[in-house]
């Protein structure tokens, strides 16, 4: 009886409070802190210009074209299991000796439970950032940053160190000094994606060990996004972080197969460290979504057989696409641009105060013959506010004719803008 | 110079730091808190009992043995896009039609935009527990219930307000009043399983109408897993939550055609809700992740085609194991369990003091003609520390003549285990 009397004041008290406004059905904080994507942002405008007949080149996402290998989903197509089960939640043992003769080829000496398959680099970082940082925790990064990053930041409540980088030095990073000078007590790792994107930088040998030092000195993660490792031009040379043998214990390495096979829709990826406490709490978190999808796994494990030349094959074809864009680009009056030196991506400065409102024009009130182009602008790539404006993300995973063109209508473009 | 000497000082305070082991590599308290899945848990026990050459009946896991239909490889095999491309991060269109079309044949009906399709039920409960609570938010559910939610508990420090049922009465949900008392006002929303894993009880419209009342009245989001949806026996009917027009803004449906199309290697989920707010922040997260595998969701589009007499052919094989494991439990002396009402699970409360002691043995020590089984101890689907000690989780997704075997083992090796 003196207990249903105390449920009954418990249930007035929460009827009062649900009353007052306390039992608000609300999403979280955390969620409500979610930045949108700069890349998927402006695809109302892109969408709204197809549909009125106007022909788009795609400078603005990581897209490639070039061909994915038959051999992907020849493998698919023979796979005989007549129930598709639920894979090993490390992923396919094929997949992951695959991955490990790639890294020996390249001098990096992994054991198959170094190497954990996951659902694209997207899951790699969220398990890695996950597994590094708690809320408020901080990471060293160099702006402008991977801008999908974000969603994770966001979501897991982190705080960026954030160093700035310049068009003008072609994003390289600042002295030893100025980065040592944004750490914390709070900063758990330092994170980069080496060739980089946005901004197309290869890190220098000296750049690498700045890096190295810091981690070493105050015992950080070393995060290092390497999906774009084969595509380097010029007398550039993108170095691995698995290469360093005294910090095997601070590096992780995030990979996919997106760029380098062209197999962006496979959603397969891996997460590579030799530090075993790290990689015990990735294997938890994979065992937590059972698995990766199996017939994806199958088609990779294929592309981990292909020959190196197929790797070759593809950094000339972008090589040669690079050239254009910067001799494009170079001709443009007032756009600040240095020679890309990795992956498919260029971050140029432009003479014009609004980088999102000249993509939107670009969109909707202008076009050369019916045909026009899409960029991202960079704001959104940079933590700090009110830096990049105007700047824009070049993307040149299109084919070389189609950029020519591109390059026209940004050369064109940019001088009616500015006469408008 | 003054600046120089101040970076100085804080070099020095880092160095002191970095002594006193503030700057120390650590993993983050999030996923320290991160359990072991039962079910993965004595994966090495079975094994080692299989390299030993004992066969196993695997009694553990929600694997099944139907063959997933033909069609989804089919249309897997005739993709001929020669780039894999990303998707659009929703979802192909096509999919999320068939899925469409699937709920109006059962009365109910979604906008495209309420339906989003995810990597499986696991990431669509990581994106809408991530979107719906902050860390110290708490979550109304009945124990046990399905363990891998643990892992998206414990990383996002979600609380469990847990509402205890029991084996006596088949895991059935206790009165109003009693689920009631447990919500505070940190309480987000009410979870459940239906029909569930791992009891297999399927809820009543008086149940269901508890939910419902307590979500009114206290603003809380249902968050249903309804992947077992087919799978009800006898006269139990399973009532979705999509059905209640006037909660339409509290309920998300999480969906999969892992066990509906035995497909659990594809990876292929939805959530579904007409809350527009709720769904606008669960495409941002899609976003985040850029898109689920191409290929998994064009074999999706297949299986959504294929005639509801799939589905009824499914639903009959399990209803005969069901028969098999309930008419065989029953003649187990001390064994407490009631008729299972859908799924293909059981929870079964043994006549010994530790399932997992039970459970190794079966591996280790005990076989029938060189046979023994996997089970799954119940202890970790409970959050309420030391019950379901002496339960186990038995699934009948393997065929019926296995399941016979299957239970003979479990029979007399509770006869030896308990006069050892």
């Amino acid at each position: 009886m003196f207990l249903l009397r105390n449920l009954c004041i418990l249930k007035d008290i929460k009827e009062l409070k649900k009353i007052l406004g306390v039992f608000k059905m609300e999403l979280s904080n955390r969620i409500k802190r979610l930045r949108t994507s700069p890349v998927r942002k402006l695809v109302t405008y892109s969408e709204a210009a197809t549909k009125a007949g106007k022909k788009l080149y795609y400078l603005n996402i990581g897209q490639p074209d070039i061909e994915t290998p038959k051999v992907f989903f020849e493998a698919i197509a023979n796979y005989r299991e007549p129930v598709l089960k639920y894979a090993h939640s490390a992923g396919l043992k094929e997949l992951r000796e695959g991955i490990q003769k790639y890294y020996e080829r390249k001098d990096m000496n992994y054991l198959l439970d170094e190497i954990l398959i996951v659902n694209g680099g997207s899951e790699a970082l969220q398990f890695v950032l996950m597994s590094v940082c708690d809320e408020d925790d901080e990471i060293l990064i160099a702006e402008p940053y991977y801008a999908n990053y974000n969603s994770f930041f966001d979501t897991l409540k982190i705080k960026l160190n954030a160093v700035r980088t310049y068009a003008e030095s072609g994003f390289h990073l600042p002295s030893l000094e100025e980065m040592e000078a944004k750490i914390t007590k709070k900063t758990k790792a330092i994170m980069l994606s080496n060739p980089g994107n946005p901004t197309g930088v290869v890190y220098t040998k000296d750049e690498m060990e700045r890096i190295a030092i810091l981690a070493k000195k105050y015992n950080l993660y070393i995060i290092s996004d390497e999906v774009y490792r084969e595509f380097v031009y010029g007398d550039n040379k993108a170095i691995s972080f698995g290469t360093y043998k005294d910090l095997e214990q601070n590096v992780i390495i995030i990979d996919s197969i997106s760029k380098r096979y062209s197999a962006c829709g496979a959603r397969v990826g891996c997460v590579i460290s030799k530090n075993k406490e790290f990689m015990k709490v990735i294997y938890k978190l994979c065992q937590s979504r059972l698995s990766v999808p199996t017939l994806e796994m199958v088609g990779a494990t294929a592309l981990y057989a292909l020959p190196d030349d197929y790797l070759e094959k593809a950094k000339f074809e972008y090589g040669k696409r690079r050239n254009v864009i910067f001799q494009e680009l170079s001709k443009m009056e007032g756009v600040t641009t240095r020679e890309p030196e990795g992956a498919f991506y260029a971050v140029v400065k432009l003479p014009i105060k609004s980088a999102e409102e000249f993509v939107i024009w670009l969109l909707t009130d202008f076009d050369i013959d019916g045909e026009s182009i899409t960029l991202t602008p960079v704001e959104g790539f940079y933590s700090t506010p009110g830096v990049g404006l105007d700047e824009v993300r070049i993307s040149y995973a299109i084919k070389e004719e189609d950029l020519i063109k591109a390059m026209k209508i940004l050369r064109e473009g940019l001088i009616k803008y500015r006469n408008r």
